[in-house]
C-alpha cells in the first residue's frame, strides 16, 4: 500500500439518524474486482486529443448518510445511472482531481507525488460537504485500479495515462442542502500533450477584468466543478481574439492570478533588481496546484534565484516589459506541466513576452527535472511506484 | 401555444463541422409522448417535503453539435445514462430553472409569468455555453408536461407543482470546454411551503463576510449550478449558529445582497424620512428572481411609497435598527413566495428585526396578491393558463 497522506483523515463519524456506527471509510481490502473481459483498442499515443479515450475499467465506491462507504468496485467502464434530481446536476456539488501515472524509461510506473491529490481532494470534499474518507484507502485503490489497466499507460515518454478521480452528490432530492448520498468514481484516460499545438509550443493569453475567476470567500482553492463552468465563456472570448487561454485577474489593481487551468510563474528580475521566480500566494482564490508545489520545492532546494509566492499586477508585468527585466512566463499543471508564454492581449495591446527567446532556460529546466523523476530518470521520492 | 417570451430567441447556428445546417431548436409539435402506465401514489399535499417526491413523468431533449437538437419526449421519470466524463459532472456546465404550477380555487391550473423563466434559462444557457433554444417552444413542452402531469397539481392553496427545467453539458470528454453535446429535462415534483418551519415562520439570519456567494465578472446573476454547491458549506455554518439561512455579504462594506436562496426586501423608513421598499440593483451578482420583479412590478404600480433598487450595507441596517426606522424584511422566490425574517446574527450580535411586530403588513399584503393571482382568485395577465 502507499502510504503518505499529510493530513488526518476524519470519518463520517455517527448517524444519529439511523443509530448505527456508518463505515468510516471504505477499505482497499475490500475490493472487489470484475474486470472487463473485451478490450477496446489502445490508440497510437503520438494521436491522443487530451480526455477523449477512456480505458476498460473504471473504481466506483457509493456513499449514503444511512450506510456509509459501500465496498469498492473495479468493474468495466460504463455509464452512470443518475436520478434526474442529483444533486450534482443542479447544484454542482461535485469535485475531482487529476494526476498522472507515468511509465518509466525502465518500464516500471509511477505516479507522481499522488498524497498532495488525495489531501486536496480531502480539503475540495470538506467545501463541498461531500463525505470524508480514508485517504490512503482511496490511493491503494486507484493504485489497484492502474494495476488492472497498466497496459493502458502509455509506452512513451512523452505520454501519460490521467487519472480523474470524481466526487459528485448523488442526492436525489431538490432542496439546496448537504447531500445525503454521494459517488465517487476514478476514470483512466490515455493522454499526450493537453494542448494542440504539443506541450512546448507557446501559448498567447487574453487578459479582460470583466471575467473573474475566482474571489475570496468563494471556492478558487478547491478543485470544485463550480470553478470551471463558469470559466468557459471567457475561454471562448478569449478564442474569438486569437488566444488560447484566459489569464485570470483580480481586484482593482488586476492581479495576475492563474492561466486557463494553470497556475502561473514569472521568472524575471524583480524591482529590486534581484531575479526572482515568481507565482502568486495562495490566498483562497489560487488552486493549490501539485505541479505549482513542486516547482516551487525544486527553486529553493536549488537556491539559485530568490523564489516568492508574491502578488503581480499587469502594472508591475508592464512596467518590467518596458525596462526588458522579464525573462519566462509560464504556466503549471497536471495536464500540461509546464507551458511557455509568448503573448498577453491586454487592454487592447498585445505585450510580448519574451520567454522563447531567453531560452526558455528555467522553463525547460523545471520540464525536464520533472519529467526525469517522471519517468524514472532521475530517483525521487516524489515518485510513488504503482507496482 | 403560450406566448410571450421577450428576447429573441438565437438558434444554433451552422454547423462548420459536419457542413449541415443544424435543428437551430426542437419543436413542440416533434413531442413524442409515451406516459408512464403505472402511477405512483400522490402524495397528501399538507406533508410534502420540499423536492423529495417526482411525478411519473419527464420531459428530455437531447442535442449534439452534430446533429443540433433531437424531439422533445414525455416519457416515464427514469434515472438518467450518463457517460463519467460528462461535463456535468466535472466542470459544472449546467443550469436550471424554478417555477411552479398552481391548482386554482375554479380548479384551472395556471403558471407564474413563465416567460420570465424562460429568458432567464436562455441567459444561463449563454453564458454556460450551452445550447440555445427557442423559450416559446420549451415552453409549450412544459405545458404539455403538466397538462399530462394535471392530477399531480395539489388541490390545494397552500400547494403547488414545482417545475424543475434543468439544461446540463453531456460533453463525454474531460478537456475545459464548450460542450459538444447537452440533455435539457423537466422533472416535476408536488411541494408546500419551501420551509419546514412552514412558509409564514419568520427566520434567522447568520451574516459572516467570510463566505461571499457572488463576485462581479462571475456568474451571480444565472441561475447555474456553481452559485449553490459553493453555498451550502456556509448554509451549514448558519445551521450550527442557530440559525436558518446565510445572509450574503459583498464588498469592504459588507452590502446586503441575498438570502440563502432568495432574494432580499427590506421595508424601511430610509435615510432621507421616506417610507421605501429597497432591494439590491441588479449588478451583476444579485439573481433576477421572477418574485422579485414582481413584487417590484406591484410596488411601483402601487406607488404607495418609495420603491428602490440600491445598495443597503449592514452599517445602514444597524443604524436603522437603532433609530427603530427598520419595519419589514423578507426573502423572496419562487420556493417560498415570500419569507419574514425576525433575527440576524452579524458579529457575534443578535439584531432583532422587527418584521413580525409590523403584521408584517407589506409582507403579508405581497403573499396575499402574489397567492390571488397564482390561484385564480385575481384575474391578471402574469397567469398563464395551463388548459
Amino acid at each position: 500500500m502507499i502510504k503518505g497522506c499529510q493530513n488526518e483523515c476524519t470519518g463520517g463519524g455517527y448517524s444519529g439518524e439511523t443509530g448505527k456506527q456508518m463505515t468510516e471509510s471504505f477499505k482497499a481490502s475490500d475490493l472487489i474486482i470484475t474486470p472487463a473481459t473485451t478490450f477496446k483498442e489502445k490508440p497510437d499515443p503520438t494521436g491522443l486529443v487530451f480526455g477523449t479515450v477512456f480505458t476498460d475499467n473504471m473504481l466506483t465506491i457509493e456513499w449514503s448518510l444511512a450506510s456509509g462507504w459501500e465496498k469498492p468496485y473495479i468493474k468495466p467502464l460504463e455509464n452512470l445511472s443518475l436520478h434526474p434530481a442529483s444533486s450534482a446536476l443542479h447544484y454542482a456539488i461535485e469535485l475531482f482531481e487529476g494526476m498522472k501515472a507515468y511509465r518509466g524509461v525502465d518500464g516500471k510506473i509511477r505516479l507522481f507525488r499522488p498524497a498532495l491529490n488525495m489531501d486536496r481532494m480531502a480539503r475540495s470534499a470538506r467545501r463541498t460537504t461531500l463525505p470524508s474518507f480514508d485517504q490512503n484507502e482511496l490511493l491503494e485503490c486507484i493504485r489497484k485500479l492502474v494495476e488492472v489497466e497498466q497496459e493502458w499507460v502509455p509506452y512513451s515518454t512523452s505520454a501519460s495515462l490521467y487519472i480523474r478521480p470524481t466526487l459528485v452528490g448523488t442526492e436525489p432530492s431538490l432542496g439546496v442542502k448537504k447531500p445525503t448520498k454521494a459517488l465517487l468514481y476514478v476514470i483512466l484516460s490515455p493522454v499526450g500533450p493537453y494542448f494542440a499545438s504539443g506541450s512546448f509550443n507557446p501559448i498567447s493569453l487574453w487578459a479582460d477584468p470583466k471575467y473573474v475567476r475566482a474571489w475570496k470567500g468563494g471556492t478558487g482553492d478547491c478543485k470544485v466543478g463550480g470553478n470551471y463552468g463558469s470559466a468557459i465563456y471567457a475561454q471562448q472570448e478569449a478564442l474569438e481574439f486569437g488566444c488560447q487561454q484566459v489569464l485570470w485577474l483580480y481586484g482593482e489593481d488586476h492581479q495576475i492570478t492563474e492561466v486557463g487551468t494553470m497556475n502561473l510563474f514569472l521568472y524575471w528580475i524583480n524591482e529590486d533588481g534581484e531575479n526572482e521566480l515568481a507565482t502568486p500566494p495562495l490566498d483562497g482564490i489560487i488552486l493549490p496546484g501539485v505541479t505549482r508545489q513542486s516547482i516551487l520545492d525544486l527553486a529553493r532546494n536549488w537556491g539559485e534565484f530568490k523564489v516568492s509566492e508574491r502578488y503581480i499586477t499587469m502594472s508591475d508585468l508592464t512596467v518590467a516589459l518596458e525596462e526588458s527585466r522579464v525573462k519566462e512566463m509560464f504556466g503549471a499543471g497536471t495536464a500540461c506541466i509546464v507551458c511557455p508564454i509568448s503573448k498577453i492581449l491586454y487592454k487592447g495591446k498585445h505585450l510580448h513576452i519574451p520567454t522563447m527567446e531567453n531560452g526558455p532556460e528555467v522553463t525547460t529546466r523545471f520540464l525536464n527535472k520533472l519529467s526525469d523523476i517522471q519517468y524514472g530518470r532521475e530517483d525521487s521520492d516524489w515518485a510513488v511506484l504503482v507496482s
